[in-house]
């Protein structure tokens, strides 16, 4: 009577690993900024709550598995604007982009199956893939270069005759990289020579800045027969908590297998699936004010961090987060030293150490990542906290 | 570029396969009885919607990946009126009893393990174990014995080395099977025996009839070590549509493997946790009603298709299912009839061919499946439109 062997050698999430640390130490009167989770604090929309409140069926019912008509028309309006045409049998309804990189990877994944990705990777790839009985095969990239990864010598120096589709993250968790559409291109490019799968997770889509425009994969139409989108409301429309996301491709064998999938777990919730739906009926303006809060949450982070000397940090394009790369050995070591022994007027910092982003071995130990969902005086403070912290840590 | 082998090979659900092909002729204006889906006509309690219309936070915002402490809190309550003591550490909140199936499965199959079951046996169950790369060892039961399973000889006979759990549906889905706590002690001595997982699905507890007691495995505090229980609002309290669910256990190897995979898909809907939380604090009185309800239902049925001659039925003790062996050879082929060339004053009948819960092929070709979803008269006039359907295709 044991556990699985692939779920006994998993990790907790690092993300989450040291809140509860952070929650004992606050109870001891020490304010702690939170850049750990990437929960924004922005406010959903009315529409969302709305929606819910007007519904006046008597039952919650099943809906249909693959998703409501009322959501997948939304999504296939909100895809219009991006000059991306899909009918309803292109998308899949799903609890959050988690569940449908979840049944993605349980669709294209046999034990022993590879899946490519640059690393640093958003940590939840590795337990979807572990779970589907799949591997990662990382791309390594660096913060020297802001990690970006979309070149095709690196590409091909990592492929194995076991890889089978390549996961791309754009814009990035949890690095901040936002590929170009020409960079999208070269990735679809080398996908479809080797006859891979493009896993395009794009939930940061709209997450751009310095003029840069939201690109995806979905534009590119050469590659659609290979192509699968994975979509989520929580961060564009600050809705993490309602658990609507979507999988979506214009592959009818990849559509039909994520259907059986669905089918078993019946439908996505009745409710919340009335939120999404006007959420993704909202005008494109309303990424206009939450891409400039965003934009000026990363610019007080970055100017602050990048006076600290030795760290290392490129300013990232897009999604709210980053990565810096700080002079110390055992990042671990330095966030308890944060969070139990540092304090500067009572205040602390919580990031999350980035070894956990990584699936070679010994890498990120000297990085962290911080998603910039606070305002950004509390940013600039955050960095702050970092850099006299460091300075005391060094002062040991 | 081709999907997983496993989920190539997965048939799409057979409970939701011939429900365009009815919908299609109910546009044709023939009325069908859908008897094929476990989807209540009950109405859902006041309190999920009142609960859910109260939230007033401006964020939604993600929550503990096990769920939310109200309803943590709920579930204990719940369970204590049976004598089963929980603590929050015990519970995993999921998007319904189906994501529990997933993740439990996930957490205990490796690559080729096997999970016993009695078939005919819930359907979805063998994608949730064929997505962990596992297989079913079915138990093979009898319409004649109204499919009894809970026999050690029986279970002796079916496992094998690879064995390492088994799943019990009591009430049972397809067939209305309820063991009683005598009998749960049997099945549950036999894991203890062969150092079994016990994965107990019971989310129909309340539905038992003729005056017999809901039972839980958790009553039997000498398996609790290997014990996963698998629950859900769905069905209790006409609530499929909220999907919410749990998997509970006291041991914590289960508990800390099944929290790593709900770490990965960060939290279940914060909004129908409300609801749930309120469904779950009601009080037990409220079955009462339900149970007299689909306990008249199943009577009417189950007298009227009792009268058609060589058809083979046992009344059942529970859930809202029940099975029928009907004197034809090939069900798919009088299903097809009873949608497209029969009807009795412009009415017909959708129930589910019983073959897709079965693994051992070629049994269940002449059972169905029906869910007692519909009024005590509708399910009265749908038996007798399967016995009018029957002679029709007899005399064909």
């Amino acid at each position: 009577m044991n556990l699985s062997e692939r779920v006994a050698n998993m990790e907790f999430s690092p993300i989450r690993k040291f809140t509860t640390k952070a929650l004992e130490v606050e109870k001891k009167g020490k304010k702690i900024y939170y850049l750990n989770i990437g929960q924004p604090d922005l406010e959903t929309p009315e529409c969302f709550v709305k929606a819910v409140k007007d519904f006046d069926n008597n039952v919650i019912a099943y809906q249909q598995s693959r998703g409501d008509d009322e959501l997948l028309e939304a999504i296939i309006g909100y895809f219009k604007y991006y000059g991306i045409e899909l009918t309803q049998d292109n998308i899949l309804i799903t609890n959050g982009g988690s569940e449908a990189l979840n049944l993605v990877f349980t669709s294209i994944l046999d034990p022993g199956d590879e899946i490519m990705m640059a690393e640093p990777f958003y940590t939840n790839y590795a337990t979807f893939c572990e779970a589907a009985c799949g591997c990662i095969v990382p791309v390594s990239t660096k913060a020297e270069d802001g990690y970006r990864w979309a070149d095709r010598e690196l590409l091909e120096g990592s492929i194995t005759p076991k890889t089978k589709a390549i996961c791309c993250t754009s814009p990035g968790n949890p690095t901040g990289c936002a590929l170009s559409l020409d960079e999208m291109r070269i990735v679809g490019q080398f996908a479809k020579d080797h006859d891979l799968w493009i896993v395009a997770d794009e939930v940061y889509r709209e997450f751009v800045y310095d003029g840069m425009a939201p690109a995806s994969f979905g534009q590119l139409e050469e590659f659609a027969d290979r192509l699968i989108l994975v979509d989520s409301v929580s961060k564009r429309y600050s809705a993490c908590g309602a658990r609507v996301g979507a999988a979506i491709s214009k592959n009818k064998d990849i559509m039909d297998g994520l259907l059986k999938l669905a089918q078993a777990r019946l439908c996505s919730p009745t409710l919340e699936q009335r939120g999404a739906a006007a959420l993704y009926h909202m005008d494109p303006s309303y990424y206009d004010e939450a891409r400039e809060e965003y934009r000026s949450r990363r610019d007080a982070f970055y100017e602050e961090i990048s006076k600290i000397p030795d760290v290392v940090c490129r300013k990232p394009g897009g999604s709210f987060y980053m990565m810096a790369k700080l002079p110390v050995e055992d990042i671990e070591d330095f966030l308890m030293f944060m969070l139990e022994e540092f304090d500067d007027n009572g205040e602390s910092v919580l990031f999350t150490p980035a070894e956990g982003f990584y699936a070679t071995p010994g890498l990120g130990k000297d990085e962290i990542r911080v998603a910039y969902v606070l305002e950004a005086d509390k940013m600039r403070r955050a960095a702050e906290l970092i850099r006299l912290g460091l300075e005391a840590y060094k002062a040991k």
